[in-house]
């Protein structure tokens, strides 16, 4: 909903200014000028005196949160099934709900549901996949662009290797079904742009491959999939794509692998060091879905490799592969799991701390946006006003302890005010 | 709250027959009969036609859950500062605060919180550390007692390896101070019990242990403890007891390891084979505390190890190494931890089942309470009536599908209805 862009919130602040620098202001003043960030300042300034102020009290400002990789259709069965890994679980749980959204009438109960969902929730940015099926992409968009998050969705291309009642008929027929999308849907949303969706290198032959090259060049498109999430699948790509160096070098084939192709790969638990080294030179982004990785038993991504060499990484929720939409959630399971990681693993790879989580959930993956995820000056902006006055306590709390313990603690209820671009979502 | 122990309650039943078998009843009769569990029956037989049915609609109905290992003064700082690894973690963070409950004042506020918090969550019996401050843990059994729920607590014994501002005086005056505590809340309470707590090796002098020996004996005391949670720890054990043939060992010496001696040990995350099969000849409790286990680096427990081999085995929240007191959440993340651990560590443990971790977060840690943890016949009747309707789903699930869900997604207010031993709390 478009409104005066120009205002200030005057809170606790929290935001990042890169993976390892959290910057707190108490009691500061957050200026949004054009729907961008004017700064933060312990008083306000002159300039910005006529502009209408929200005293948020004692109450904690953050950017808003960024969601890197989630499946729309699997929102229904969150939380279920968790029981096989990957390449099982596709087959068992996962084609047979997705082919439900042949049926309009379901496909608009359940992403009426998500979209709510999605809504109510910390992310003001996600990246989104929906299925092969057009009109429920479609409406999809539709729902999510009436909420006022800033999201990519993507139709998904599949023409082999899964059930017949979830597999496109043909190369063809696949890329001749997106063009028909993005042509239905072009100049339609203020909020929601189209992302190429390749599902992953198993269920795309070469041909669609090729195809989708031609489409992502014609309509300038970003692109995302998934990379290097489990063993079995790893062997797959390398079976299926004999001639590639690694998994990620079977999409760089087809042109579909960063560079001036901005390109989110999901997972990257097992990337071997020449595709990290390929992801990190081509600017790809990692979207690492920490719980997801640990419900299928896939491992844990090595993050700290990719903070350390400077490969994008921002955070995914991988519903339904994860069980929660929350990007909070998802924060404080990555912290954990690089802790198992640390220990079960590989003692050289130090935990991520608070400070870098919460980056990877802000700013990390809100780079593949723009400038999105962070308060400095010229940002996008984004933010959220939470309330942590019913997590008690008794005793007092820096600010840093009470972010902290947001990241842990906190649901949706936390979440009193929504901001994107500028716009006031509630 | 003493009541009318004779009732049904009809609804959506779901409890635990052993660790791999979840009994489920869609639309069944669940009765208390003085206190006790006469059954669960598709139709209400006619002996009990005149009791009083709360029909509890669509909603879900499972055994009260128990928490094995939580510890009451650390409920303040729950979700900060798991950045360190259990020895330092305990000087820098857990120590100072234990040390802040000789203020009466502070205890009340802060002890005030846990209870009011264990109250409205799933939790219907717990195995709770106090500090070692007399007066503080006798108001944590004062609040504890009016919540209804039934719990053991234990005044924390500390006599070297401390701080000076958190450590008591010596050997004597820690037992001498064990034995007034005893003796002034003899009989004062129908919900909580006492239960003897040397906080672990590293904290006990062999005094001390050898004089708690004999108070355990004289007030026929269960005991609770730390085990095996972390390499430097258990390092640090062989040295204080050179003699000791494992960690275990070292309380096995001083009669306090399980036999006529009811014990309950936090975390066996490393426990060698000789120690584990110590437990399972004893009848030792493993409380397992998946969250804190990953928050301080320690690993992961072979739980699927202590339930092929017939060890007791319940859940721990651990508050505050694990941030939440929730055990639902404690399940979920045991599944999980344990994936992790396959995936990392050793796969020939297979993961746990929904199942499993269902039974452990009931009838796992219930039966160190007695005949407590599931709605067979002849149970302490502890029960919750769950509404999961605003967890939103376009399609129709099962109600094993809903259990599952709720494990994951719940929280406190999705609890409605909350019985302890036949007395409704709330």
């Amino acid at each position: 909903m478009a409104g005066d862009k120009n205002f200030v919130l005057k809170g606790n602040i929290c935001y990042s200014e890169d993976a390892k620098n959290l910057k707190l202001v108490e009691a500061g003043w957050l200026v949004c000028r054009e729907g961008l960030c004017a700064g933060v300042f312990e008083t306000l300034p002159e300039e910005y005196a006529s502009y209408p102020v929200t005293d948020c009290g004692d109450q904690i400002i953050t950017p808003g949160l960024v969601d890197l990789h989630v499946h729309a259709p699997q929102y229904a069965f969150r939380g279920l099934g968790m029981d096989l890994e990957l390449l099982d679980w596709l087959n068992t749980n996962t084609f047979p709900e997705e082919s439900k959204y042949r049926d309009l009438e379901y496909a608009k109960r359940a992403y009426g549901i998500f979209a709510d969902s999605m809504r109510s929730s910390a992310t003001t940015r996600a990246c989104i996949f929906a299925t092969i099926h057009n009109q429920a992409t479609e409406l999809l968009m539709d729902l999510m662009e009436e909420t006022g998050l800033k999201t990519m969705i993507g139709k998904v291309n599949m023409d082999r290797n899964s059930p017949e009642y979830l597999c496109e008929e043909s190369a063809e027929q696949s890329a001749a079904d997106t063009v028909k999308w993005l042509e239905d849907t072009a100049d339609q949303y203020e909020n929601v742009r189209p992302i190429l969706t390749p599902r992953f290198i198993p269920s795309c032959t070469d041909e669609l491959m090729r195809k989708l090259k031609e489409v992502q060049k014609k309509y300038d498109l970003p692109v995302q999939s998934h990379l290097s999430e489990n063993q079995g699948e790893i062997a797959w790509v390398q079976e299926l794509c004999p001639e590639s160096r690694f998994y990620g070098d079977a999409y760089d084939q087809f042109g579909l692998f960063g560079g001036d192709v901005k390109t989110i790969m999901a997972h990257c638990v097992s990337s071997t060091e020449e595709e990290i080294e390929l992801m990190r030179e081509r600017g790809v982004y990692v979207a690492h879905c920490p719980e997801s990785n640990t419900n299928l038993s896939s491992g844990v991504a090595p993050v700290r490799t990719y903070l350390d060499k400077g490969v994008n990484v921002g955070l995914g929720s991988d519903v339904a592969g994860g069980s929660k939409e929350s990007i909070f959630y998802a924060m404080a399971h990555a912290v954990q799991v690089s802790k198992l990681r640390w220990r079960l693993q590989d003692t050289s790879l130090k935990p991520l701390t608070v400070e870098e989580a919460f980056y990877l959930g802000t700013m990390g993956g809100g780079s593949f946006f723009g400038k999105v995820g962070s308060f400095m000056e010229g940002y996008e902006f984004d933010a959220l006003i939470l309330d942590d006055s019913d997590i008690r306590h008794p005793q007092p709390l820096s600010l840093k302890e009470r972010l902290e313990r947001f990241i842990y603690l906190s649901d949706e209820r936390h979440i009193k005010g929504k901001i994107v671009a500028g716009n006031r979502i509630f």
